[in-house]
């Protein structure tokens, strides 16, 4: 695949295309999951401008590549250009942590993807385009929530963490995923072997590699990342004595942004935040982890179909065939797979969350079988629940979800508390 | 592609696999492109089921056909799943209007995606496989800067546009992107060889059908799509004698769900559907169009690494390196493509938007270069532009955003505006 690349001239006389890539070109660097420091582990080289340099299956930017593949076919961007790191490095410094050269904690990220231009100086030197996949910054966040809470006294202002004119100081990351092939199967208890033939057959013949090159073990798939912000001092979160507060939230755009009332996510996540503050202001941390999973990972078409179906089935839209709408039109209930989700933990360094902000049940297993420590749950305060989002609350309490609130009985689970549409 | 699907089982003898598919299959329905019926049309067949049935490119779900793939490998999805879409149907009827049989007005959904269930019926009922690529339903939003318009007197609750508690009634709509390859192509003003193959090489190689299956002409991207609100009645949008307010707004997570202040995205967003609201009011019609396009479809990563460089440069975060920062490490200053966006107006049969709340001089000329006319523009006030934000609006008026304001010179531009990294 040593091929030059050029830059797209309507008219020109065609290149050859190579429709598939083979094992054993030259100039590729190899990966050594989860070793012990970067040079051991190998940068990860996702680029398409030398692709003989490529030793992942997909390439960067998650599903955005597809931007870039218009951007370059619009004649906007060349396709030689490489990334002027200058002034990008992480405003704060994330680990390394011991968890990092365990290949069995982290499957779905590079834990040296934040530092890159720092640790593969020498390779990016060498002529290889090794493009972060983290990046970490700073920034004040300003939610007409925690406004209210400074108004209403729930919260209060220290010029540190919480300015008095509603500023929360927040460290944040974004995170694009990073597949290693054979530790990804392990967590989802299939061989690796079947999980490629999957990922290639059930999206209708994505990336032939997959099933080709069983010698790439990396994955850059094109699916959304997540996003993190800290509330406090980032080196604290790996320290198990001081008190961490955190949230994993899964993206609801309707409610995040809009404030849809048929669930409880942007009240939630607004709590969870008002929660980080206040700990970061007792001397802890606190920690979001922001993740694009909109709908529980079936997306927002699906989203919709459901709820038409909730209300309107006969008897209304009632708790106990809350699950089973979603699973007639998606197949499952669920698609997040929070198998995945507690690699950013370990990123971070987190051996004990002191006080998780969430009441699912799945959130809770993935963390504690990960080997995270959790304290104390937090549930959303009643107060905070839309009417329309109890119909959703009782069917996740009834299903196992945390609650310091009574457990509805099937009696209760019959009962339509949802809306009708109009 | 007739092999029968058969459920992953871990341990089993190995089906064989496919690499590629091939033209002639049978048992495929021709899609014809911009036909006057849906009958003529033809539908999309994206199913990984039986893929003889197949007639695009790709699968359902945007990037979330991954998480699907997940949910197979993991065995919790059986793979001959099919939606059961009882109850399903949109709220509310959308066209069809004039534009849907236009094939230059829309190549990036599919106009017939909501309503498959109904005018497929007879393929449904034959086995096809074929799935909704747009949902509408009926929802309460509620936002705390509308109840603050409601307190503070901005807004007025009449009980049907706006409730007294200041949830405002709204129809969404979720659309996945389906791309009519020709159509695109002349979008950007490539040829559709070009634009196959670039999107075959700089994803690092998704798809080879874009390459060897020309006699395909759909694809169904692994990317995010849209959101609509449609604020008062959804059949209004296509008269242009009913006064429309309008709002096309790119995902910008940082500030659209955590407020932070270094750009102008949410409390733009916030005054569109207060002026949404009011214009309904007045006997209009609402629309925000959200697009998952986060970071000017650069990703999050690539911004944060932005924002670092913007705030450390010599001379600091100035509004005449604003966009030479983004270039510098992206090779193009945005992504967004505002050449694809007009399809979803042209789909609820808009002809005139007299209210555009949008100051992108992008976004309106590839509007109005689309045949729909705008009134007036509405810009952001000025008290709702957050401090940190004040390069980014300078730099964006100094290159050409529309204004009522000064435009800054060029000594103006050249004042450090943004704040430091602390």
């Amino acid at each position: 695949m040593a091929t030059p690349a050029e830059p797209v001239k309507p008219g020109a006389a065609p290149r050859h295309i190579r429709l598939t890539s083979h094992a054993g070109g030259y100039g590729a660097l190899p990966i050594h999951w989860g070793a012990a420091t970067a040079a051991e582990r190998g940068p990860v080289v996702g680029t398409t401008t030398q692709r003989s340099h490529r030793n992942v299956i997909g390439t960067h930017s998650g599903s955005y590549s597809v931007y870039r593949a218009l951007a370059v076919a619009a004649g906007a961007l060349s396709r030689h250009h490489k990334a002027d790191l200058t002034n990008t490095a992480p405003t704060d410094i994330i680990g390394p942590y011991p968890q990092w050269s365990d290949p069995s904690k982290i499957v779905s990220l590079d834990p040296w993807g934040a530092t890159v231009a720092n640790v593969f100086e020498s390779e990016l030197a060498a002529g290889y385009d090794i493009r972060p996949t983290i990046a970490v910054t700073q920034a004040h966040v300003i939610l007409p929530e925690v406004i209210e809470g400074l108004q209403k006294g729930r919260l209060q202002a220290d010029g540190t963490v919480l300015t008095a004119g509603g500023a929360a100081m927040v460290t944040k990351a974004a995170i694009e995923p990073v597949w290693w092939l054979p530790g990804v199967a392990a967590r989802f208890g299939c061989s690796e072997n079947d999980l490629r033939r999957v990922l290639f057959e059930e999206t209708g013949g994505m990336y032939p590699e997959l099933v080709t090159r069983s010698d790439l073990e990396v994955f850059l798939p094109p699916i959304g990342g997540q996003t993190l912000y800290i509330f406090g001092n980032p080196r604290d979160l790996a320290n198990p004595e001081v008190e961490l507060t955190a949230r994993v939230h899964d993206e609801c755009n309707g409610s995040d942004v809009f404030g849809s009332d048929i669930c409880t996510c942007r009240p939630y996540l607004t709590h969870a935040i008002e929660e980080c503050i206040q700990g970061a202001q007792r001397g802890g941390v606190g920690l979001v982890a922001y993740s694009r999973k909109e709908g529980r990972a079936l997306g927002e078409v699906t989203k919709f179909l459901v709820y038409n179906a909730r209300k309107r089935q006969v008897g209304g839209d009632t708790a106990d065939q809350y699950f089973a709408r979603t699973e007639c039109v998606a197949g499952v209930q669920d698609m997040r797979f929070q198998e995945l989700m507690p690699d950013v933990l370990h990123w971070l360094g987190i051996k004990k969350i002191h006080r998780l902000v969430s009441m699912s049940n799945m959130k809770f297993d993935a963390i504690t079988q990960s080997g995270i420590e959790i304290g104390t749950r937090v549930n959303i305060p009643d107060e905070l629940i839309p009417a329309d989002a109890r119909v959703e609350m009782d069917a996740k309490v009834a299903a196992g979800y945390f609650s310091t609130g009574p457990v509805p009985d099937a009696e209760e689970l019959r009962k339509p508390k949802g809306r009708e549409l109009t």
